[in-house]
């Protein structure tokens, strides 16, 4: 989970369609409430015939202080379609320039369903219930790290695989990006 | 959407994790302020090699009287996994004796975008912004329409393509059939 | 299927790495006894969020000199991956400069068996029993029809799915067409 | 790749349509000439919400007296259905009463390209160039192995992935069983 500010929408002065009344103890009650809908997107280098060559880590600090890599992630807004909160928030992460390909089909290759109790599923967000449908999204362009992310990194399928690198990453993000690979043909 | 009882987890004095103190009025104000994860799932009878030879539809009558044919959906509770929530959807629609398959994969064979606003995708809920990842669930028992169905209907794909039947769905379900029998192989 | 030099491999004097001694009496022979592995393309135009907004269809004259409209499609080769095969047949058809987006994942949108015996399958193919796996290609370059192509029209998803558009297309393309849009969320 | 007898309807006694003039060493020309379409099918277990809980692997011996696992596979026949087949190899291997619920759809979850040459994909068959559609086929009976396999074993997704267990797999069928449980949501 990438996002840093996750509910503007409920600030009442601004964008809330209807009144927008919920205070900050409502919108923490919300999450505690429905599940949250998410993306999920595994940005990926691919050579000329579609092969995944590389694919690209944020590297975070958590508020612990934690070194962490992620992918991009982030909530779907009221009224947003799913594509458009995709390519929201690969440009949130990657920069403007990333020129990334948002999949045709609106059928991810998973489902991550967060949990906020872990071992349910393989993926644990302590704060909320997230489903979130997972996307790989091909990018072409130049990638530049945005807000609050030190660093993107793209790694080979294999250095990707790597424990050490897995292990870098939180709340069942690891098993994603295998997921991901596996789906791409690129499993080993 | 087949759902009659919608948000029956914030009933303030049973189900809420956490003291439940929305209102009926804070409810629907969410409903206008998050997208709501839903599933759907169509009931379909398949042969011995997995052919779909039948597709379950519900028969409804809605709040203006209207006849209306559906598909079996409904949203995903709060701490509830998909699979779980397929199971209790069919269930409830199909009764508990319809010995479902729940797909092994999380992947659905399509997201239904349910704005309420028409226009923006196929599918259309005037009451909320509902995201719902849809699969197909073959069933192998007998079915017993439940609640507020009048009848379940089994039709062959053909004659679940035909005109008259699709425009009997409302909301885009019958875009979704069509999605769904062209993802079983089964559009002409 | 638009491939018009099938099986060029066979060549005895060229390309066979054995030795290559089947003749045509062999190689139609084959056609009967095996069935053999093809791709589909549907080239799409996207948008910058990745919505489908034109279908790419080959004008074609058939041998009988009746007008057909047909989706990229033919023979993978021995030795040959699915993408390779994938990029081939859309330079061969679409000319060298369409830009195409080769899928990441080798997880086609749907197959379609080609039998040479009409009803078994939605798809017909009188020379073969042909088994392909169909996927959306994205072009973002420009398409210069080759070959035995008149012409390449880009449709709207709707003007795709017109009965006049549908009715040119043969051997239940049409069928894979629209299970195509389906796939990509546009069959309404 | 599970067959023992790998092309039986060469035979040119019996089941040629067309003559079957074919010899022996004409059909190992072919698999030098031509990809081969083949199924692979993972059967699982799985509980009455559709999670795997099983996945069920072959024990054999090769020719060579070494102990293999591996997957249900096998080749599509000329005129036969996918689906056809998938029902045909599970219950070669897993015996009459196994209980298949062969998929509702065409779609594999991947493509396995097993090449004669290493390297080239993680699959590699020294024999031929075999193109597999892997699907997952849960199976509700009892199995049998059948002909040279002797055993199946039901392992659990965490069993399955150890790498004892992976090591026995032969031509890449580790990594097929990795995309497998990957697709199923059972990678960790």
């Amino acid at each position: 989970m990438t996002e840093t500010v996750d509910f503007p929408e409920f600030d009442p002065r601004s964008t809330s369609p209807s009144g927008g009344w919920l205070s900050a103890a409502q919108i923490r009650e919300i999450r505690t409430q429905l599940p949250i809908v998410y993306v999920d997107a595994v940005p990926v280098r691919t050579d000329s015939v579609g092969d995944v060559i590389q694919v690209g880590l944020l590297l975070r600090v958590t508020e612990h202080g934690q070194i962490t890599r992620a992918l991009v992630s982030g909530r779907v807004l009221y009224h947003e379609r799913i594509r458009d909160a995709l390519l929201r928030h690969v440009e949130k992460d990657l920069g403007p320039m990333a020129l990334p390909t948002i999949p045709a089909s609106p059928q991810p290759f998973t489902v991550a369903e967060y949990f906020p109790t872990p071992g349910i599923t393989p993926y644990y967000d302590p704060r909320q219930h997230a489903i979130s449908m997972a996307y790989i999204v091909p990018v072409r362009g130049d990638c530049a790290p945005q807000q609050d992310a030190l660093e993107l990194s793209w790694l080979t399928p294999e250095e990707a695989m790597h424990p050490d690198v897995l292990s870098e990453m939180a709340g069942g993000q690891d098993v994603l990006l295998r997921t991901a690979l596996a789906h791409v043909g690129r499993l080993a």
